[in-house]
This record gives structure tokens, sequence and C-alpha cells, in this order.
């Protein structure tokens, strides 16, 4: 086998991620006692070497046994964050800053009275955490129908941080057929999302297979995989270098590697070293 | 010849043009001098009626010879009121509220930091007014390219309340599309202009010719006459039962009547009799 491996220039972690990683080594390198509610970010690989550095993840605040819990990156709901506060548990948090900014956004559109629409996966723990700054919030995906708006509604839109643009838009159009007074957008898809979305594509574009690298439980690899299938390309969906078939590599010369915002670097590394052994250069 | 006349069921005053003249009427009711600031409404043969029982439109401040001035249905730029509040010229503000709402809009973006964007004819006294509220807005049409507006921005979008609602959506698609941190879109399109531009399409779509009634400086009543012509219906614009060329009806059996929202139940009876004494009914 003999092929070019190119790799999307933007790809792996977003600044939330390396943030959240870089307040989770801070925290275990101190030696004490350290939890995270839930898996810090969406990446199994990552979780396994965190709790190999003392980070442990626990899904229930009773779970905590002391010590410090970090909110992950994909913030939480603040009744969650109330309980963690009448507790002795010191909270770190890790929320993404631009979570922060949507969740902000939901706070102002629901305490505003705006019928607050959230375009996002109901069950996404981020998308958990926004309805708990807007409880009456809809959650709607792009395909669906809308949900019944209320006549003459002030209506709010935020979205989760990693949907697509284009969803986002048709969300939009949708929305504005309605009878509505007011209709307030705020444009919380994060630009590393939109970058990695871009540079996805057209890498697609120009080779014969991709691969995209990430968590399985990743909202945002699970859309760039999606992107690149829906770009015409043959794409796989792979966690570590282990999971890569020589076999689908076959009669092609141009292999296309990108990878989710939670993806570290040094899995890219060893999925590029393992198809650049297989291409023999 | 012989045809049927059909009126469309939603023609005619709207709300904040009947309230305007009713305003004028009483002022006038006193027998004191009262001046408007521009015509009342757009409508010369109101306007007559009215200059008639005392109504003197002016075109500038410097022009009111003391008493009363009524500010017209379209309302004015802010400066214009406060000049007018300098003097010892007693002010009647007869700005439709629906106007009066969408210069609060404007004021509320702008005050807010927005970059404010207006759907508008820029020469219209109305689209005059929301500009003093908002003096460093852009007012676009529909069809033409959007100006540059700047990345991550807060983009505050109104529109003249006599707009057509496709257009609307069509501009907020476009701005959509655009690099933004906010998008606040408030509908001040009026629900009279809606319901009429709805009941005109819709009888133009069943008769064989068109007439739409009212002042040709009536950005409403042009809006109206573009629809049926766009409904692919001829269509005739008159101002009044005088202008209208029997030889157009030749060959037609079914004729539609619609009229602005500043033509009066008196023109629209002038043409229907004029239209049924043509027909032999």
């Amino acid at each position: 086998m003999k092929f070019q491996v190119m790799v999307a220039p933007n790809s792996g972690f977003c600044f939330g991620v390396r943030r959240a990683i870089e307040i989770a080594s801070e925290a275990v390198a101190s030696g004490e006692k350290v939890s995270s509610l839930g898996p810090l970010i969406h990446n199994p690989q990552v979780i396994e070497r965190l709790r190999k550095a003392g980070l442990e993840p626990v899904e229930e605040i009773g779970a905590i046994t002391g010590g410090k819990v970090i909110i992950r990156s994909h913030g939480v709901h603040p009744e969650i964050m109330e309980r963690l506060l009448d507790t002795d548990i010191e909270v770190i948090d890790a929320t993404c800053p631009l979570v922060k900014k949507a969740q902000q956004a939901a706070a102002l559109l629901s305490s505003g009275g705006y019928t607050v629409v959230i375009l996002g996966e109901p069950n996404h723990p981020e998308v958990k955490g926004l309805l708990g700054h807007a409880p009456a919030a809809m959650v709607v995906d792009a395909n669906g129908d809308l949900p019944n708006l209320p006549r003459h509604a002030r209506i709010g839109l935020l979205a989760q941080t990693t949907q697509y643009p284009a969803d986002f838009r048709s969300v939009v159009e949708k929305l504005v057929k309605n009878d509505f007074e007011e209709l307030r957008v705020f444009n919380t898809i994060c630009n590393a999302t939109v970058i990695r979305q871009k540079a996805a594509v057209e890498l697609a574009g120009s080779v014969d297979i991709m691969f995209v690298l990430g968590g399985r439980n990743s909202a945002n690899t699970n859309h760039l995989a999606e992107i690149c299938r829906a770009a015409g390309v043959e794409t796989h969906h792979l966690e570590t270098a282990d999971e890569l078939d020589p076999a689908c590599l076959q009669g092609y010369s141009r292999v296309g590697v990108t990878a989710g915002a939670s993806t570290p670097e040094w899995l890219i590394d060893q999925l590029v070293k393992r198809l650049e052994e297989l291409s023999g250069t």
C-alpha cells in the first residue's frame, strides 16, 4: 500500500477542553483526592489517563467522598452546583467559558420572559445544564418539526455549542415564519466547532477515505463524521489507532484524518504514525 | 359590460390611520388653528377634506403660525419633537402606536449597542423618524445586498411597519448567514399590513382585473399593487374612481377591489358604485 496521509489543519483539542484538562491536572498535582462529576471531557482514553493521575469520575454527588470536585467542561445544572456549595467539598469549575456564555444566554432569555428554544441533543450533559438555566426551554433538532409556539411570542433561541451552523440557520428560518413579536438569537455555537467542521469538509473533498478520531460519546466528533459522510467520502470513526482495519485502505491513495475537540494530540499522532507505517513511508 | 365586483374583506383604513383622523377631527372641531407637520396620512383626498375642515399641512416647523400642530401617523424624528417642545405650539401626537413601538425598538437596539438594520424605504417619513431613534442604523431593501457588518456583531433588525413579511424573512435569512454573536429581530410589520396583503393576494387569484385604491405616495398601497401584479393579474392603482378607464374592463367578468390602509371608506364606495354602474348591476 502506498498512500498520502493528510491531517485537517484544524482538529483536536479546543480551548475549552485544553483548559479543563489543565485545571484537572493542576488539581490532581497536589496529591489530594479529586473527583469529576461525570467524565471531564468526552474522550475515554484521556479520562483513563486522568484517572491514573488521580482524577476519579463519579456519576452522583453522593459518590464524592470528600476532597475536591471538578465541574466538567459541559457544565452542570445550577441545582447541582447549589447542592455542591452546601457541602464541604471544594468545587473547581472547569465549565468551558463558551458553555458558560450559552448558560448565561439561556438564563437571560428565560428570566426575560422569552419562549426559549434550544437546538441540541436533549440528553447531552451540556443541554441538561442549559435546561437548568432555562427550565421551560424546548429542545429541538433541526430536522424535526418545531413545537407549537404561542402567537405574538417573544422567542429566544440558542444552541448547544457543538451544533452545525447550517442547522442553526435552518431553525432560525423556521422560527421567523411564525407569528412572532421578537426573535432573539444567541449564536452560541463555538468557533472551534465551526472551523473544525469546515476543515473536515475541505479535507474530505480531496481524499479517498477519512478517519475521524474521537470519543464515541463526543457530540462534536460524531458531527465531524456525519459531515464527512455527507460530503460523500468513505468515513470511519475511530477512538484509537488500534481500531484501524488496514483492509479498508486497499486501493486508496489519499487518506484524511481529523479529530474531535476532545481528542488529544497523542491519539492523533498514534493514528498518523500507524497510517504511515501501513503506507511504508 | 357585465361583471361581478368583489372587494377584499380586509382593505381600507387601519387602526392607526383611523386614530390619526379622529385626533385631527377633534382638534379642528375646536375652531382653533391646527397644522400638521407633513400630510397627516398618505391620501391626498382625505388631506383635502381635512384641509377644508381646518387642518393645514405644513412642511417645516417655521411655517407653523401658532395654535396646535399634529404629528402625523408616520411619526417624526425626535429632534423635531424636541424643537417643537421648545416652542409655544401645542403638540398633538397622532403617531400610529405601532410606529411608536417600532421607534422604541429602534431606540432600544441603538442604545443597547446593536448594529441596527432597518428594512424600509430610506426616504419614507416613517423611516426618517426611525432613524432619529437609531441614528447609525443602516436602511436596507430586501433585494439589494446587505451592507458589510462587523464580525461577531450584535445585530438588531426591525422593519418599516408596511414592509412585506416575506422580505423581512429574507433579510433575516441573509443576516443569519453572517458571523454574528446575537441577532435580535423585532417584528414591527403591522398586522393590518399583513392581513391586507393576504386578502389582496387571495382576491387577485380569483379575478380578471384588480383595482388598488389609495394615495400614490402611500407605501402600503404601492405594495398592495405590486403584490397583485406579482400574482399575475392585471392591476391598476387608482387614487379615485374618476381615474377609472372603463375600456380596461372590456371582456372581464370578475373585478377585484382593494384599498390601502390610508384609503377612506367613501373613496372605496365611490369606486365600487362606479364599477357597478358600468356593469349595469
